[in-house]
């Protein structure tokens, strides 16, 4: 775009590298931090510079937290015998989110996949064996997202779970198949053949 | 969302007072802010602190630039003549892509919306009148958007406009009809209507 301020499109530039948002959003959302109170564009800033400084990865599951530990790997009331293995840190909050987990969580750091150049190495999984023995975990639930290099990195784990403890650990794998309210002519294939699969008896 | 440490909630809501961003992709961006370079994250910060300390509201036309009079209005090859009304700064820089438009523009900041408490004395109005008296304008285009509230803004000002210059000035109005690729059969009955209003002899 011609004539338009230095100012506004840097901002407009930096905003269109986040995720899901685009030229036309970004030069909106620069627009947009024109008219609103300063109030509002320095505390957006200064949460944007804060972020790095306050958080850190916890030690243990690589999840956020304030301190050395996250909050829920510091919380003795929980079960530190099951761990749900996430691909990301925020996965861990929308589980926190339904409130019935009371177990710990792995946060693996991606799947594995070969095509972006990301292999077992690369992921927290070599922490994760090193945990499960030394915690002596007695159930690791594989919450890696059902796509095809969630279900390749969840096969990976559970062999090198099964490898390592010889059968001791249980592990599972969260269920897969229909969302509730779809329809299921409208359901692709995969999702379908994996809603048979996994149909239990009621 | 529980257990999510204070810095990233935090951001997360600065985010989700952004316009089109809801609480899912506030949340989105800022996990991943968290995992880009700080480099980044500074950038993205100081882009936003700056903006208002660099972005001045021109005097004549109340676009946005880095001086007193934004760079169009302080161009002289520019048709001071023609004066080309938008509702909001943004819209300067889509119109002036097209690169066709070569007089200067006069941004409202929005549109009259009983409403929404938005009466003529809160827009640009009297300054826009003002103008054209001294600036002596051959020219108003009326490119506020083709809405409800567009429409009642364009005839009000139009109205004012004959009221004090006794018809020597030329008062237009952008086209409004069917968009380029669109289909006749899924157009609203508004802009249908707007279209053949709008025919012209070819």
């Amino acid at each position: 775009m011609k004539k338009i301020p230095r100012a506004i499109s840097e901002l407009s530039e930096n905003f269109e590298r986040l995720p899901g948002i685009g030229p036309k959003s970004a030069a909106r959302l620069a627009f947009y931090l024109l008219n609103v109170p300063d109030v509002f564009t320095d505390r957006l800033a200064n949460s944007i510079s804060d972020l790095k400084k306050k958080i850190k990865i916890c030690r243990q599951c690589f999840g956020v937290g304030e301190g050395e530990l996250c909050e829920i790997c510091s919380d003795e009331g929980r079960n530190g015998r099951q761990i749900c293995v996430v691909e990301r840190a925020d996965e861990v909050m929308a589980i926190e989110a339904l409130g019935g987990y009371s177990g710990l969580y792995h946060v693996l750091g991606g799947v594995i996949n070969p095509l972006d150049h990301v292999g077992p190495d690369d992921l927290k999984i070599e922490e994760l064996l090193v945990r499960i023995r030394e915690k002596e975990a007695e159930e690791v639930i594989l919450a890696m997202n059902p796509t095809i290099e969630g279900e390749a990195t969840a096969l990976y784990i559970r062999k090198k779970i099964e490898d390592r403890s010889s059968g001791k650990v249980k592990v599972t794998r969260i269920g897969s198949g229909l969302p509730m309210g779809a329809e299921l002519g409208y359901a692709d294939q995969v999702t379908l053949s994996k809603a048979f699969e996994g149909r239990r008896e009621i």
